[in-house]
């Protein structure tokens, strides 16, 4: 069978059945980051993550520091999702060896200031030649106190749905990409903020950390997939269904003024575009008053978006319209030639990265 | 600049020229792996090590589980190259997307049944697509006691030199694939041993673990780059010289056998294969009988091959023809076109791969 049949998250279910894990292992494959017991009072946690060029990032259209950037960012958002704290990077390097150095100089930049600005060291790695495409593996180790990690598995019916930062606006970034020039009238700003949004993300490393010690989190992740699919993941690992406001979700004020402009849905950006990096978390609802003014405090903000219900009810979307419909949990598979269908798809006509 | 003008080392150097340092870090880039300091009492060490199809392996070459042994084999080197446990492995796979899942279940049961012989936890990873080769890239995390771990530097003049395990099969076991069948009459047995030491190698993570407990090594590393290249290591870190005597290193039988039907040196494979995963340690010399009786406790063997002397004394080796000449530390650049000169560049001639 060939990988594209089989998929990504079969492949994965498949390559970890029945793995033994030693007793230290707090958390093992299927969760934004593994929880290790190294001694007393301290938990580790490590995640990675490998942005591939022609897949993740064209050379052509994000700058070498950007690319850097965003390499280093989407792992501090895995560890932000377990409320962890970041220290430790291992970057190992897959390079054509006619590549200029110049461009790895500003893959380094923009690497090493994001690492500064999160005290993150970088501390070891590997340097490869591939034939293949440029590709930057990330492995990143950070640290909670021990049993304050934040998973997916724990939400329950009842616990207020709720998202830390803003959605689509990555996904807009990559429809003004796409899109030949010309054929959209977006504000010259506007258009930056989108694109920053793509290309730079800021991972909400501060925000997980005071969720994490606030006690009243019951499950939590990043959105890289795409909303509706890493619900689904935070259902399927709770064994929780969920009802969502479609009113209520956060959508970047820039995503919808380019939406607007290229006679996209917003609300379609922010439930499948994925790679906001915003965290999704399920709160216990006698503590979200409190939970959103801690989150406020680093001035972060908490939007409630919807309930988990019982898993019998399943994920559903209350739309703008008054419609209620099944939201399907549609997202990248990375392994699948043809994406689901998604906004993003038309990406592949000209070439763009798929994530 | 290409990188390939650049090279390796110079690449290294320059990406990681003044990186800050958090407090909480032993010991950063530039060793087999990195310490790190979660806790009181236990450092964390973490390496990544990543094997690239055609740099690396050939699938036509090599079994599917021979190279999920290797990729975790290489990095359990670097663990053992500490003196420490390995305890976790982060596996990241880029895959073309038509490769069939059959290899891919091979490759994972040659790591799963090393890492269950090692009590090595697989506890997380990513899954990329590429359009180019076929790469694992694996994060090993293991633990010593607080400032237990061993490094390249610390050998002063004086000590001796010692090789745990054998040296020059790994480079005999390429040499038998590279060259024609029937050019060389090679017994099956010798045959078998060699491409076990070059497809499947055993990590010395018992013996490194001894070590480091035994209060007696200086410096240690692994030979992966091969004798003169990683001795080169060695002394660059430690700021001395070396004294090999020839005829005391453990050239490994097998690859004597295949040198000499090949008609090749075996003294040179041990001096410039790689691939070994033997032990390259320095030794305090009060110590030295008491250590090599610890190491054979656990069924290994430290051989003394020379000792440390003064850095501007450089490296020496003493031929067994009583020739003494200065010993290069030639090796592997993983980013130049042209491998500096070796008995292994012929592989290149027939697409064999490069480590």
């Amino acid at each position: 069978m060939r990988l594209d049949e089989l998929g990504e998250f079969g492949l994965i279910a498949r390559l970890t059945a029945g793995l033994e894990q030693r007793p230290d292992v707090g958390l093992g494959v299927g969760d934004d980051a593994a929880v290790l017991t190294l001694g007393p009072g301290t938990d580790l946690v490590a995640t990675c993550d490998a942005q591939v060029e022609g897949q993740h990032f064209l050379l052509s259209r994000a700058t070498p520091e950007e690319i850097g950037h965003k390499a280093l960012a989407v792992n501090l958002s895995d560890i932000a999702a377990m409320g962890a704290e970041p220290r430790w990077a291992l970057v190992s390097l897959l390079l054509p060896p006619t590549l200029d150095v110049e461009t790895l100089d500003g893959i380094y930049a923009g690497m090493r200031s994001l690492a500064r600005e999160h005290a993150v060291s970088l501390v070891g790695g590997n340097v490869a030649a591939t034939r293949g495409p440029l590709t930057l593996d990330i492995t990143l180790l950070g640290s909670v106190t021990h049993g304050k990690a934040l998973t997916r598995a724990g939400a329950h019916p009842g616990d207020v749905l709720a998202v830390i930062g803003s959605l689509g606006a990555a996904a807009a970034g990559l429809l003004t990409l796409v899109t030949r020039p010309g054929e959209a009238s977006v504000p010259p700003l506007v258009r930056r903020q989108v694109r920053r949004a793509l290309f730079a993300p800021t991972p909400l490393i501060v925000p997980g950390r005071i969720l994490a010690n606030c006690g009243s989190i019951t499950a939590m992740l990043d959105v890289s997939d795409g909303l509706a699919a890493d619900l689904g993941h935070l259902c399927e690992r709770s064994g929780v269904g969920a009802y969502v406001e479609a009113v209520h979700l956060p959508i970047d004020p820039a995503a919808r003024a380019v939406a607007e402009a290229y006679g996209s849905s917003a609300l379609d950006l922010a439930l499948y575009g994925g790679e906001d990096y915003a965290l999704l978390c399920a709160v216990r609802p006698d503590a979200f008053a409190r939970t959103q003014q801690a989150v406020r405090a680093v001035n972060a903000e908490m939007h409630a978006i919807g309930t988990i219900s019982p898993q019998n009810e399943g994920m559903l979307l209350h739309r703008p319209d008054g419609a209620t419909e099944l939201l399907r949990a549609r997202g990248w598979d990375h392994l699948r030639e043809e994406p689901e269908a998604s906004h993003t798809a038309q990406a592949d006509e000209v070439s763009e990265p798929r994530r």
